[in-house]
């Protein structure tokens, strides 16, 4: 039973399904193999749209320059906006600059907002995120080789990230960085921003992903940082806190990942079964007579109902105790949420043939792009394990 | 996030733990393989138990003689009761008389819940529900053979019936016929209440089902009907509604069915857990330390989350919008639901060894008796292809 | 393609075929919810029967009694007789026994032979097997707690077992335990044979396994050995060679097992196909122009050629350079073969729908006694965890 | 066990392991984001390589200048080019070529041969095969649009083809057209040769596939005939046989399909243990010591090697009595070989991290390109319902 939180919601959910479908489905087609640079003039037209509807920036508070949705609220908006792979951008609520918007509200000085929080919620710069390193697992994010060292007032920054999404032709970075390598392991590195224009960031290359290079927002950078020099005044929060500060960004953030997830299935979801109701098999049978389909369609349905409820009821456990208390919660939709949007998207194309790997329908995009949500953000694996160390404890094994 | 609807029901559920604890779970081991009729003694004390608790009948309406639950209340309590296979006859909850007494509430006449309906809900008798044919499949229950033909003040029912569950030792059946056969498929049949010392009731055999013919409660009969003969009194509503019954006895108690399978689960997840939390499989090794186990233990926690949040969302729509606006929902947990309840089992027993198939453990009676799960009440199937049509006739399909 | 090696071989198939059907298969009923030693007089009669064929222990050497079967040929056999739950016994080739009867040929002395092995292959007496400790997992059979300690010219035994099957009413057992605690792991235990008469050789129970005590054949016994005295003469090879002998014992066994579970897949692929293509779902219409069930039977076919043609490609290669060569070939058709039999049966349940739970078919004895070929002779977990370490040995990872 | 049906294939298939390791994989990078088009040149530089070594065209009898394997030797031989996205192209075997090589020799006239055989199979020019229509399903292939019909000498073809690959760059296509629309369905359609030159071939676009327009031989084009006149010498066997042509074409061809896949499914396996045997996930630990890695790389050697011994039986059964004997066989591994394609594939990603998204492994490409394994040819699902209506016939129902 689909409810939403508030009318306000609700109308909201229905402005941005008919401008969705209006103005953004429209152009998916292009995204798929086009540059992003190319695309960008006719995004930022649909930008200007959505700023003048009052919906830009949906989830930064108003006082900030976002619509100001509630935590609860937005993960409504995702959803929605997660039925196109552009729907975030487009309505300025895209990663990473969605989280590093949160860590400069919660963590950034007065100089620090003025300088990249505002110019980043108003669309006219863009940011990335420099924690993830080649050559150490994700899954373990307090072990780490880069490394910022003080001098002067300076850090010097050194190391290797690569998955800096959307690197090229941002502004700044914000880096993850060792500060502290004798602290404890939680307490060592820091969040510093470097600005993209010093010295010693290095963009090596766009990693070629899923067939390509990209460009634009829509990369994925390898950096080197060598030697990279900025005032101590750019560390976000306390010194030894870049890991607090990271799950802080991650754990609600996953919500609002998830109800993107969700959005993602319901299209899918939604295109099998336009796909079914209308495709001849055989004069005058349609696709959607056939019970291998007919049993398809009723899974996905159990399993994206299934996976979005959880989704809600984490999101609200966070709202009521914090995301601290909901980390079980959380890692329990990580994966399975994604295990259901690949299992939608695997069966949305089958159902679809030979359309289904064309660039005619956005599932293809969504199957090459979203079988990475098995291992952002901490793979499957890791989620799964944890959880299951956290109950085993409740029976007494540490 | 597990809350319950209100802090009576929190304090019930309370209580009934403990009961289970401490007076249910001890003898379930001579549940599986000794005779019902030998266990019985024993099990009335407990019932009387219950009933010095204010606890019995907690699905009925005080007026008529039990605890008085709200529907939404009792869904949480028939988990509870479902943790163990005797939690249900225990509390005076169990099928299918609850079905019947449900029945009689809504059709019975005076006479009929005077006679019938007191002592049942009281646990003086039992009764039975003579629906599934052999010979037609339980999924068409519009297509059936045994007839109901007027004959003076009497209905003759002639007809071979199976799966009559608990008909050894029951004082009355409610019999599905055909009355009106030349009706549409939906209003052929009726409900008649047939008491089984009635000439022409012929209990042919308990069928053995899973190694165990059973006796008692714990059967399953074959009834051959001939030219039984009981009086138009008997009739339970007006003819021809005896499918519209069925369906209002089915669709709600689906709810109370899947959140008994939830409690199934919640004990077999349980079970699990202390299993791998205290099994040796090395020296100084714990078997849920093991990877393997512990991805288990988090996909189990995940999916039956999953499972009883749609089974409370199906449970919420039908208190607000009826089970007809909500036949989808219940569809969908009918499949899902006992997919879950079979994989958690079968892992269950996994983490368990050799323990797990012996009935050291009520894991095995779970293995065995809830395979139906995914049978009665209509197939996973059927519940599939109904699920998916009704969606697809949204797209056009008809 | 099913070939068989040899024309010798296709002949037996055929004559143990046309038995199964007209002999073995008509009382399998009875089997499921009898006493066996109620049924034994019946299926003496069906021994002699098959002793009159020439077929009696077709996998033991004619010098010793048996029908001479090669270890391949035996594997074709073993497919033929697992059809059926009774069809093993029937012809003198169910284990425990026939790994007892290969451990006597191999390590027997005279005496040994004289005195067990002659009157156990011609079905004279029975014996049991008892390795498996509860307070030990079955996965690490060097870890062991029950111990042979010397004293005079006997071994004194001490130490709990369960599932040693078949102990009611056998002769002897033959018994694993520790002889040599302070040689390594593999070297510490010894294989003794213990006439079940022997003072000290406590049978404490018959372990309830998925719902039955069972008893005589067909029975899982916990025994407690006290103090059991038996002359050291009775040591099965070299004392410290117990592990190498069960290894020796269940390496080629395992083949003759997996070719049962094909045996008992292909049965239950047949009950399934007879079913869909006879049962009405509909008037006219019968189940198997489903297509769920369609795609049902063409996975199972698929899967079942697919395990059977790894067990056959295992047994070659064992035939070629030995079990040790080839244990991964015996991990994979372990875990693999498994896997496919559980879900076949589990599907040909589903397509027999109500009477796919009752024991009107094999199916639901086949459903409760394999469960536990995920846990016997090492559990799957077990198994996978050896095969990926073996493999990752080759790639550098010690 | 993996054995060679000769020596000689064994020793090729030594020298294919080696050039492709030195030759071949170090330029698999390129190829996932480049142009094909820019690749040639270095490609074309590895065939020479290849003519001098003797392998050119493997499959390919002498006398029309290949090297002469038997359909079974090619099977192996498959395999090996199968590990990298560039072997069968670099050794002159690739789709959609080498189905058309095969039409040609067996169909071809003197002429034809002369014309279109020779300068292919030497790799002069290439070609491409239309027969799947947009608007109608594949897996119904003698329900189809496009008309020949037949004016003084030629045949004038009419119609719309899509997935006409590898059309870029095609000095011929051949063409699927009905010409007897009043025969009955499989006698319908016929298959003529198209100089791509000729006018109203219309390639009206490269179809974005997975995310890339493509090029030249990686390509997939949708095709516009408008009144597209050819000789009637230019029709390939009798007409009215282009279905059964197709059927010729398809049945051992798929052989050879699957044989790729399992060198795609090898290749898989083998990157994903030399990244669990060197990945570091903690100080000193490697992935490969995480048991839920040692599952997966278990159940994937299991699972490859159960496809790749029903591919070969398939390949022996095709032999030995035809490919209309072996088609149940054929349609089995068609299924089930995609399945086992996309599980190892989607697995060694997942081992992989974010490292598995990109194409600094060929994995990425694999994933994009082989999902379509599950819909050429045939989808899934077809083959799933014609082998059980076959399967179902011998039980009595049609």
């Amino acid at each position: 039973m689909i409810t939403y939180p508030s009318e306000r919601v609700e109308t909201i959910i229905g402005m941005i399904r008919e401008f969705m479908k209006k103005e953004v489905y429209p152009i998916e087609g292009e995204f798929a193999h086009k540059k992003f640079g190319e695309l960008l003039p006719l995004l930022n037209e649909k930008r200007a749209k959505v700023k003048q509807m009052g919906l830009w920036a949906p989830q930064v508070p108003e006082e900030f320059g976002g619509a100001g949705l509630s935590f609860i609220e937005h993960a409504y908006v995702s959803e929605e906006l997660g039925r196109s792979p552009l729907g975030h951008f487009i309505f300025g609520a895209q990663a990473p600059d969605a989280g590093n918007i949160e860590i400069l509200i919660k963590y950034g000085s007065k100089e620090q907002k003025a300088r990249y929080l505002r110019p980043l919620v108003a669309g006219q710069i863009r940011s990335c995120f420099s924690m993830t390193e080649p050559e150490k697992p994700g899954s373990n994010p307090t072990w780490m080789e880069t490394t910022a060292k003080k001098d002067g007032d300076d850090y010097v920054i050194n190391g290797q990230k690569w998955f800096t999404s959307s690197a090229e032709g941002s502004a700044f970075a914000i880096v993850m960085a060792v500060t502290n390598p004798d602290a404890e392991p939680h307490m060592r590195a820091s969040q510093i921003i470097v600005p993209t224009d010093t010295e010693g960031f290095n963009l090596v290359r766009n990693i070629s992903v899923m067939g390509h290079v990209g460009d634009n927002y829509a990369s994925h950078a390898e950096v080197l940082y060598q030697s990279c020099r900025v005032p101590q005044a750019n560390l976000l929060g306390p010194e030894g806190s870049g890991f607090v500060i990271a799950q802080e960004r991650l754990g609600p953030g996953r919500i609002h990942h998830c109800m993107r997830w969700m959005g993602i299935a319901e299209r899918a979801f939604e295109l099998m079964c336009e796909r079914a109701a209308t495709r001849d098999v055989a004069p005058g049978r349609k696709l959607g007579t056939r019970q291998i389909i007919q049993a398809w369609i009723a899974e996905c349905r159990a399993e994206i109902n299934a996976a979005r409820l959880m989704v809600i009821d984490a999101a609200q456990k966070i709202d009521k105790v914090g995301a601290y208390e909901a980390r079980e919660e959380i890692s329990l939709i990580k994966f399975y949420g994604a295990g259901v949007l690949s299992k939608v998207l695997d069966r949305a194309i089958q159902v679809h043939g030979a359309l289904g790997v064309t660039d005619d329908t956005p599932l293809a995009t969504f199957f090459r792009h979203e079988r990475a949500a098995h291992i952002y953000d901490g793979p499957d694996e890791v989620h799964k394990v944890a959880v299951a160390r956290r109950i085993l404890r409740k029976y007494g094994l540490n």
